[in-house]
């Protein structure tokens, strides 16, 4: 569907409205730089969570101005979190995004609230990534939240992530449930799920997109390899969203998919009330910028 | 230890005494070639097995020239596996090449025969890829063979890629567990295992190699990533070799591996008493090539 990021990022629908994104754990340059820039461009109105002369030492040494910022004091991660939870129930914010405290506090700090801060949606992770050998954004859930998935937590992996897709212009995504094989193997539970959410798909029940599955990773994503293995699925090798068969190979192939060089990567954690920016704090300035965006075209309709 | 395929296939104390190959299932035109390559190159003396008119034909319309080439006729793919076993016992070739039969067919046949053919070892699957990004060589187990392995056979499957690679000159290799996180969860039993297999490699029970686990991707390729997370394990950015949780995972980032530009990929099977040149039926003349390279390096020592 979308080309690439600059394409995506272009609609500009989007972004009519500055949105409120608070920083969890803000003692990080990089995430300063990419929330500096979301700022300057009135995408965002930022809040700054963390250790106050910490942060504002961060900002003055490495020039990053933030005009219109609010900087809330916290000593330890787990106090970052539980004020930033805080703040966002009183105030309702658009989103949050993950600085330097780890994602399993900020869950477990949400689960806390959940009467305030959850649905009856499952939490889920998806990942847009710009790869220069494909010739479009691919999509990958979920890498980050859900450990072992069963089939009905998948279906609910599915319809977060086919939401979102809808929601930023897709129409119909196709749905890939990544596998090594095509076949359905009684000992590969990934098989039985995918073959499982495929029929769930035909029958209406999982609407609204294309499930193809089980599936391997290059019937998936090359159209020249489906067309020589003479594959018969409803996805060859256009796939707009992957969906791995659990978190240990969903990180390494999402891993793998940034080591591509000039690949660009987006990260936000969705079925949450407010969405949350999820990136690695390994990752740089313009992946946590571009995190920042998609974070912002995630939050809940006006 | 190597920095790309050049080096490794520069050493020519490999390449003195020409092998004989068998390749089963030959009607495939990238791997006729492949396999005419090494003839010329003196590395092997093949044996192709497969609809013998249709070889010949294949042969002639591509220029194709074996000048020593011995051709088994065999119809289905059940008749080329069984007549390669039985050709292979009476002969005592030096190894086996995959055409266009199913892995599982020719796993099958082998488990027939497999008083003749196994050995005590557990059968499993290499991969050598020279990826531009990393400045080495890395090997990664097993996509392809053991689907879900437990603790036992995960030691096996290091086993096996630490004496192939300790065989091609490696000292002490250094293998990663790889997982999506560093620390021990007792919901990923992943985790646990990575955990346990270091603790083998720490008593000596595992040795001649270096194990870490459980490691993320990028702190096990990446030696700035590690830096920059402060990792303090004994592998930092600079594993040889990636031991994958499973079938499932393994072949994703195998496959995701050989979709960045310019890679190079060679593959073998360990563990029979002939190794098998293990290859994708989409996969190029050139990593044909070279896992008929790989292949001729795995065979037992003369």
């Amino acid at each position: 569907m979308y080309k690439n990021f600059d394409e995506l990022f272009n609609n500009k629908e989007f972004f009519k409205k500055t949105k409120s994104m608070l920083l969890i754990g803000a003692c990080d340059k990089t995430s300063l730089e990419a929330v500096a820039d979301a700022t300057s461009r009135g995408i965002i109105e930022p809040i700054l969570v963390g250790k106050k002369e910490k942060i504002e030492e961060l900002l003055k040494d490495n020039d990053i101005s933030i005009d219109t910022y609010e900087i809330i004091d916290a000593k330890t991660s787990n106090e970052m979190c539980e004020k930033s939870i805080n703040y966002i129930i009183e105030n309702n914010c658009d989103f949050l995004m993950k600085g330097t405290v780890n994602t399993s506090e900020i869950i477990k700090s949400i689960l806390v609230r959940k009467k305030e801060l959850l649905t009856n949606k499952l939490i889920s992770h998806i990942s847009l990534l710009e790869i220069p050998y494909l010739n479009k954004i691919i999509s990958l859930s979920d890498t980050s939240i859900n450990i072992k998935p069963n089939l009905e937590e998948k279906a609910e992996i599915i319809k977060n992530s086919r939401d979102f897709l809808i929601k930023i212009g897709y129409i119909k995504p196709k749905v890939a449930i990544l596998s090594s094989i095509e076949t359905v193997n009684e000992k590969m539970q990934d098989t039985v799920d995918a073959h499982e959410l495929k029929l769930l798909n035909q029958k209406n029940v999982l609407d609204n997109c294309i499930i193809e599955g089980p599936i391997s990773f290059d019937l998936a994503i090359d159209e020249k390899a489906a067309k020589n293995k003479k594959y018969k699925g409803r996805i060859k090798g256009d796939a707009d969203l992957l969906i791995a068969p659990d978190i240990v190979s969903g990180n390494l192939l999402g891993k793998c998919f940034n080591y591509v060089p000039n690949s660009k990567f987006a990260g936000v954690i969705l079925g949450v009330k407010f969405p949350i920016v999820l990136t690695s704090r390994a990752s740089s300035k313009e992946n946590k910028y571009y995190s920042i965006l998609v974070g912002g075209m995630s939050t809940k309709e006006e």
